[in-house]
């Protein structure tokens, strides 16, 4: 299970300010923070970016680049800021994120061929609703196959997310030990080993107390070890979650125990 | 998932003389404090006992009522002075242990009959060894509830032990993960709902680093629960592994999520 650190994202002010006057030193600052806390790829969230989007988006990719040489997920709705960071990245990038909304698989799909990367798809309705049980998941899983080599695009890049929803939401608790079993079930289900991703602080969404957070979220990143996800978004800079992660990903990969006890 | 303090026990030297002296203090305040940190049952382990077995028992189980009205796991070989425990106890108790060990299953196991109580039933061979896979894992099962009802005693009060290994042990990582599937698989096996237990501090047997003991038996811990494990023995003052347990129950029950995020 690889650890995606989410925390570089358009939504905190500091970040927004260095990109608005285009200083790097902030996002190098929090990349290098990441780096070190543990992360083994850095997501982007740009938000839709505005005005100057694909100059935006490529000094942003070179701001982190600068400091990391981790693969970095490309996190916009902005096909064409989309397209700039992918240009710009020198690293392994992964777009982040289609679904089967008509916009995002026509603009953003076909960016997957282009710069032969891999990519998120998310299980959710064409318009964008949650679905509402496991057979509308697998249903959409499967399109979202179908999508992808209709566009020239092997299926063995798609990265699933099965939408991690908030235990706060109605029915938050089922759903969210739904995903854990729909993740473990869909390389069966697509036969193929079908890649996985899950946002881990969604669980979480709407909570204030900090330490419970990260005591249910650690817990939860247990089970999504155990179901075999590939990659998990996670606040980085949180040390409980990787430590947490790190344990979990040894207890549930059938290698030997490379991490010293005694 | 409920959690039995493993904390009171023969081997800490403050309880050994507390009980050679017949002095309840002690014992007390160690069951004090596992109450308040969140104790389900608490498992008493005496050992043998030697001189004066029964007595020592009767005295052990009244300090630790005097203190608590939690369920008592009374851990000990000595099938006398397991007797002397469940005449002196008022509060629920658990017999902890039998196995297919002939001595056990002629002097222990007929105390359950007696006393109505549940039991602990380990998957070892008749000489303890413990078995080389799932298969002699499931074969001692089946034995063990054969024994039971051979016995007089309902099956329904049987509580399976899989026996955490350490990970250390040759094989320790893919045994443990093989005692998850374990829990999992034992009610279909069995056709009956049948009750788990597991002592999680066998994992960490072995490890010095008592933070990375916490975080591998927190992350362990919530695999247990995914299974459906029903009892977890623990150290209770450890405050990460209770808070991790509780968090790791609340996600797997089928339940209303009753711990309030917001």
């Amino acid at each position: 299970m690889k650890l995606v650190a989410d925390n570089i994202r358009i939504t905190k002010k500091e970040i927004q300010n260095a990109l608005d006057q285009r200083n790097p030193g902030p996002i190098q600052a929090l990349a290098r923070q990441c780096v070190k806390a543990g992360a083994q790829a850095i997501d982007i969230n740009t938000g839709p970016l505005g005005r100057e989007a694909d100059q935006k988006m490529a000094f942003f990719v070179q701001a982190v680049e600068s400091v990391s040489a981790l693969p970095l997920l490309i996190d916009t709705a902005n096909a064409s800021a989309m397209a700039a960071g992918l240009k710009a990245a020198k690293n392994r990038t992964i777009i982040n994120s289609i679904s089967l909304e008509p916009r995002k698989l026509e603009k953003i799909l076909p960016l997957a061929a282009e710069y032969g990367c891999d990519l998120v798809g998310f299980l959710l309705h064409p318009d964008s609703r949650v679905p509402k049980d496991q057979d509308e998941q697998f249903a959409i899983a499967l399109e979202l196959v179908a999508k992808l080599e209709a566009a020239g695009v092997d299926k063995g890049r798609l990265i699933i997310d099965p939408v991690v929803p908030p235990l706060v939401w109605d029915e938050g608790l089922s759903r969210s030990r739904q995903v854990i079993d729909t993740i473990g079930l869909l390389p069966d289900l697509l036969g193929f080993p079908v890649q996985t991703i899950a946002g881990l602080s969604n669980l979480t969404t709407g909570a204030l107390d900090k330490s419970k957070k990260s005591l249910v979220e650690g817990a939860y990143l247990c089970l999504l070890a155990q179901a075999g996800l590939d990659y998990l978004m996670l606040d980085v800079l949180d040390t409980h979650l990787v430590d947490s992660a790190r344990a979990a990903s040894l207890l549930t990969r059938e290698e030997i125990f490379s991490w010293e006890l005694v």
